[in-house]
């Protein structure tokens, strides 16, 4: 049955010939896009809603999450924003409370945290392991996530476990734990960074990860200089994560690639480090993607709409800009053709706004924009 | 009829007594709270309402608006974001669209603005006059504000008129226009700045607000240094707001004074300012408030959860100060004793959120964490 969503003030498709269309509307079919244009020329459907006047663009795709977890970490994130010490937080927390979590009850977090997002107009969202850390635990954590999100990723090699040594803890994560989790995952995923794996040691991960079919992404350059961007674009991984310290030859390398610059603001700004260098990734010719990177450590929130408002407000970007890299880049981080844009054929993930246009993201922070969300052709908020 | 609200996860008071509670209730007896601490000790009510462990705390107090307008400035805001060049932008926009708004059109859309706050929580809301700037428009806008807001403040001394000279239009300002507001308003503010006016017509503007029994208020230090604050200061005013720019002698006057800084982070990051210095001022001893500066052009936004966000991710406040800047800062810019706390007596103005702790206001920047907003012991949303 044909729904033909019309009265869209302001369509933003990211299509190249479409691009964005006034007083346009939509055709959708079952869980695709049928048609898209001007509402002057749209064809008859079965059913028609009426969004009067709104703006609406494609839902957010949001390509770095963290979502498969357990435990609360609310008081080490109030006591490191007060500048005090607090013994008992990290990454260990987590960990910790994950293992321990039954099944159900890891599958109902990220069950919840997803549906939040979609609330607030994400439609398509990847997620991490790497809180599991051992064989069991993050084979466990993937056949989770892969029943709930549309991309999962294996981050076996998110930090090494406690007790461990990073070599041999590189080894099993190459060997025994990418053959547990590799069917139930499309991505595998390294930490790069100074306290976490070297580039030989995440090198070994990503070629390991390939010769099983994987896809590649590389968390790198978030806590400074490092061989992360470069080491991604070596092994043509679809993204490198964070991009908040880079070089004049890291942001050339990116130019001149296929690797997504994923950036991750509301993770700068709640570790206070500095926002990543996205005007420069664009003027020097490099994809970049915007995402939440939603995790209890770093980053506890699922509103792509604060990271387009910061990336407009802070980090030099235009309102078409952000938008732009929040939905089209996710997808281009996932590689991804049939999301992050409105075009038949497409999937119909439409993010409707309280609002005659997406600039209001960026002019209006903080202030809840969402007016309805369409997945799959169905509306979900 | 007294209402019992229970299973309060975390009660902020911003008493000094009650402090914050952990399992609290209050009892609201009609607009006020009767009661408020642990819920094993509260008594009965003739109603009960469970919060299921949530946080609540004294409902916003935005003690600075702009939200006597209409016209849309959203084409500016976003040539402005993508660095293009825009002519036809400014205040003189906004000052031209509301002279020409009749009655109703202005209340309306202030409604409209004030119900959107209060959906986020904000149960005290100031505006201000300013864009009518003629005799007859700023009496109108003040009597319309009169009828909506708690706390109306006239800015006849916002901008100097186009084809007006600053000292004739202060003239004008001091004498005829204040004569019209005075029975509407409670306040008087002047915007003391390069382009605007000078730290001797503030002055001249202030002391025969004074005289008319009005309280003062200050627009200083926005777009750089100058003589906002010291003149707030000396003048007696309640308020002096922006504070971008201070100097060491601005913060120890400030300090010293019964004056509030009250900052506006929305704004600052809207018009690619440096975030105002709100630790030093913290360290510094001197009071502070959050407020958004709701306007069409410089800060559009009604969430006082992003100006409470933001304060803590980015300006080196704690979550609990940030939240009290939020609430009884406001209340302190306001000089009212019975908002932005809950004890007995006060109003019974309460943000329950949509979590456990008020942690999350900066833990989940973007995230809408408004569970519920009573006003007047109302339930408003
Ligand atoms: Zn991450
Ligand atoms: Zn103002």
């Amino acid at each position: 049955m044909a729904i033909l969503i019309t009265g869209i003030g302001e369509l933003t498709t990211n299509d190249e010939v479409l691009g964005t269309v006034h007083d346009a509307a939509i055709v959708v079919d079952g869980p695709v896009v049928a048609w898209a244009g001007p509402a002057s020329r749209a064809p008859d459907a079965d059913e028609r809603v009426d969004v009067e006047g709104r703006a609406a663009l494609p839902g957010w795709v949001d390509s770095h999450t963290h979502l498969v977890f357990a435990g609360d970490r609310t008081a080490e994130f109030e006591a490191r924003m007060a500048g005090e010490p607090y013994s008992a937080g990290g990454i260990a927390v987590t960990v910790e409370a994950t293992r321990a979590a039954g099944d159900a009850e890891l599958a109902a977090n990220l069950r919840w945290h997803v549906a939040e997002a979609a609330r607030q107009g994400t439609t398509c969202l990847e997620t991490k392991t790497g809180y599991g850390l051992t064989v069991a635990d993050e084979a466990r954590s993937a056949r989770i996530a892969a029943k709930v999100v549309d991309e999962v990723t294996f981050l076996g090699a998110h930090v090494v476990p406690p007790g461990a040594d990073a070599e041999s803890y590189a080894d099993l994560v190459c060997g025994e734990m990418l053959d547990a989790v590799a069917s139930s995952v499309h991505w595998a995923d390294v930490f790069c960074e100074t306290g976490a794996f070297d580039e030989a040691q995440s090198e070994r991960v990503l070629l390991a990860a390939k010769q099983r079919g994987l896809g590649l992404r590389v968390h790198g350059n978030q806590l400074g200089a490092g061989p992360g961007v470069r080491l991604a674009v070596r092994a043509g991984a679809a993204s490198v994560d964070h991009c908040s310290h880079l070089s004049e030859s890291d942001i050339e390398a990116l130019a001149g690639s296929g690797t997504v610059a994923t950036l991750l603001p509301a993770c700068d700004l709640s570790t206070r480090q500095p926002l990543a260098p996205a005007r420069r990734l664009l003027d020097a010719g490099a994809k970049i993607a915007l995402a939440t990177n939603a995790n209890p450590g770093s980053s506890y929130t699922t509103s792509m709409n604060f990271c387009v408002a910061t990336a407009v407000l802070q980090m030099g970007l235009s309102v078409e800009e952000a938008v732009r890299a929040a939905t089209l880049g996710g997808a281009q981080a996932l590689r991804r053709g049939d999301v992050g844009v409105i075009r038949p054929g497409a999937r119909a993930d439409l993010h409707v706004l309280a609002a005659k246009s997406r600039t209001d993201l960026a002019y209006r922070p903080g202030v809840p924009l969402t007016w309805q969300v369409w997945r799959k052709g169905k509306l979900v908020a």
